[in-house]
């Protein structure tokens, strides 16, 4: 007998065929019906079937209404993306059911719509995000319920709320797992997002608080998505499987699909294995604040689709120019300081297409110059071609700052103008991102990215939909118009 | 600025949006068209892709044939329990295509056809295993082949030998990360056996070395399974859900979709992640031996639905009574000693349902001695609830062996009569599980298999049909077959 077999053996023994006294495993009793053991999951899932609708306030609404507006807007630019195109291509051939995929408008089951428009969404990595969770809270999330919602029939202010309580869920175990699981390379917006996303569609399903905890033990045999694949098709497709999945664990625990309560915090559950023992801390998972996370910690929002390094270069940019606008034909250099920290990953002085674009500070900065604004069309290859940006881009030099703090977004820009003079400014952050400040960016923002797929005044409609969205009572006509004016 | 919120954007800036340049990991160029680096990953799906159908031996197909006849015996016979109804059901409702479900003849795609079909032949915990994977090689792989097959049309002879492409895969994964990989929590048949499927459908459908390299690379971002669900109807959806991943992943690489080469051994990729640095050897996935892992480690069967700890006790008391059966009525006590360590988790002197029964050596002695053999019938609850073999197995004594090597399957059995006189038998192990040895007991398990759903004629004509498997050309007629008479 090898070693190996022995092993094997020894923990089959254990833990596998053998081990039906391994349902029990925490202690105090439940409150549940039909659940013998009080959990940390179970604690979550009480919060999920329990909590009731007004105690979601109306600020939360409102920035869960905002979450919905900025990543629709985001998955319709990003549906004309390759990946999103081959997802929804495969959907169509394969799923039955009358949930609307944004990309080419097939009616599926809500699950692999949930997949197809939760990939379109952070196809273009555009979508919000949130500093507890490391990652993106909304793009696994709304999809999936939309999609349920369209499917079972669900209101506009069910949504949002079940939105908060699924925020709360997949930041409430962040809390339990970061910063460790983050560094261990797990891909937080879909092995965390994907508890959400449960959570979400649990409670717009109004499972019995048994059944949410049996969907979300089961998400524990669902979970994953790794970094190494980030820079590829494959980090949005997780994001779009976490969506899924969260589908998938509600409708099968609704279906009376069982799992062990204890498979979070218990031997070999969630925590244990993702993160290694000793490197999480369960009880944050079910200790709640005084203040749900969408209002703690709230929403991060993206005003240009580029690296987060290239932001407050670019307001830099149309400080300058503001109210004095350059021609590009005046200027003799450029110079872009920023942190010595952040220019590495965005120290790139020749660009030949549009994701080099993103990547750029010189094009960036060039662009904003240039054209007083920055939207999705200046990261088409065609707009990174024309001759007066490639031009100007050649005349700009970045340099670091040495011994800022160490993710300072700190910027200093100096334009030499042919006639001598030179402008100034600095900069010690990038504005409007928060929660509240990007309410001003949402709308046009929102318009420019729906403008990828559909004509303007299409756009507009929906936006004066969805900005209305809590009084929705039926939300199958938004949705098909999501696929595009032909579809609704 | 929150020391959370260093930590995420510190990472995001390392790994993130910013992250364009990660795609390129490795060091040599790759022989594959279109892909820059070579990587384990990449030697992997040469293997794949490249290997002659000519290399696969004879015995390898006939290993491989043995499988397949077992793995859809027990997901017939699997297909009754309530985890694969409800998945049957779920997939019914949602899915669209030709392939066949197993339970209830719903035709579906390809992907969740495997989902049902290999959550059904797990759900008896019944299947095949290998020491190597550290779980059960056959049962995420053969419902993926054969989905696929059915679908895209693909003869006996190629499902056979990408069967053995697919368990190589899965089984060089295994080196690369055991025994860490299980003792973490892991569940391997779903967390390897998702690559496997997942190469054995890449190789079926002819895949490019370069989509195969994609479509493995993707499974990264896909691969779950705890052992903490493990008791629970989670246990054998997570074998599903790999077994749907496996088809998914190598039909959107055919597709078109991509994904980062180095996703395996990479930064963050699938074995720092789940692994630990340092806790994994890489270079064994690339290793091929001299000979294939089917023909070197194999396949170990189970030959009754029980714990394996009661395998050789079942065995010591059939060979008590071969040529000599007892009467019920004549015995006085029996007592069966077995291993100290293995005593504990099937030490159950009362049963009351057919899940205690698979996890009493009481219950499974008293009834191998009473009826001269354990079927799948033994653990009905109305088999169990028999008088006569109640009142048996209350005159069974379970005694522990101390002292022997920690797995060793030892057993002594005496039954003393009432007539005064005893009868005592020894065993080592328990026999005929080994890939060689089982083919005796291929046949009668699978017919008490089927006849748990269907007729006893129809089983007979479905075991001529596998057992003729690699002459089909066209595998559909079986697999209506599958789903019972009415479907054929």
């Amino acid at each position: 007998m090898t070693f190996g077999r022995l092993l094997f053996m020894l923990a089959e023994a254990r833990h596998g065929r053998c081990g039906a006294s391994r349902r029990q495993v925490a202690s105090s009793s439940s409150v549940i019906p039909g659940v013998a053991v009080m959990t940390h999951l179970a604690a979550l899932a009480q919060f999920v079937a329990r909590t009731p609708g007004s105690h979601v306030p109306p600020a939360a609404i409102t920035r869960a209404r905002h979450a919905l507006i900025d990543v629709l807007g985001v998955a319709i630019a990003g549906s004309v993306e390759p990946v999103s195109k081959i997802i929804a291509q495969h959907v169509a051939a394969t799923s039955r059911g009358v949930a609307t995929v944004i990309t080419g408008g097939a009616r599926v089951s809500a699950a692999d719509a949930a997949l197809a428009n939760a990939t379109a969404g952070h196809a273009l990595d555009f979508d919000d995000s949130n500093f507890v969770l490391g990652g993106h809270p909304t793009v696994a999330l709304m999809p999936a319920l939309l999609a349920v919602a369209e499917e079972r029939g669900a209101s506009g202010r069910e949504i949002l709320e079940a939105y908060v309580i699924g925020f709360e869920i997949a930041t409430r175990l962040a809390n339990a797992v970061h910063f460790e699981h983050y560094e261990k390379g797990w891909h937080p917006t879909a092995t965390l997002g994907v508890f959400g996303a449960t959570a979400a569609v649990a409670r717009l399903l109004r499972l019995t608080e048994a059944q949410v905890l049996n969907a979300l033990a089961l998400t524990a045999s669902m979970a994953s998505g790794v970094k190494a694949n980030f820079g590829s098709m494959a980090k949005p497709l997780q994001v779009g499987h976490a969506s899924h999945k969260g589908v998938l664990c509600a409708q099968l625990a609704a279906a009376g699909l069982t799992a062990n309560p204890a498979a979070l915090e218990g031997t070999q559950g969630f925590l244990e294995v993702y993160n290694g023992a000793g490197n999480y801390r369960a009880e944050a998972v079910s200790t709640f604040g005084e203040e749900l996370e969408i209002m703690r910690s709230g929403l991060k929002f993206k005003k240009y689709p580029s690296c987060g390094s290239t932001h407050a270069p670019i307001d830099a940019a149309l400080d300058l120019i503001r109210g004095r606008p350059l021609r590009a034909a005046d200027i003799d250099t450029v110079t872009i300081a920023i942190n010595q920290r952040r220019i590495t990953h965005v120290n790139r002085p020749k660009v030949s297409n549009g994701l080099e674009g993103k990547f750029s500070i010189q094009y960036t900065v060039a662009a904003a110059l240039a054209d007083g604004a920055i939207s999705l069309r200046h990261f088409n290859d065609e707009t990174v071609a024309r001759p007066e940006l490639q031009q100007l881009v050649g005349h700009v030099n970045a340099v670091g700052i040495p011994d800022l703090e160490s993710l300072s977004q700190r910027c200093e820009l100096t334009v030499k103008l042919k006639d001598g003079s030179t402008r100034s400014v600095r900069r010690d952050d990038a504005e409007g991102r928060g929660s509240d400040e990007f309410v001003r960016y949402l709308e046009p923002k929102f318009i420019d990215c729906v403008e990828q797929a559909y004509p303007r005044e299409h756009a507009r409609a929906l936006f004066r939909d969805l900005d209305a969205f809590e009084t929705l009572t039926d939300i199958a006509p938004v949705m098909h118009k999501l696929a595009g004016p032909a579809a609704a």
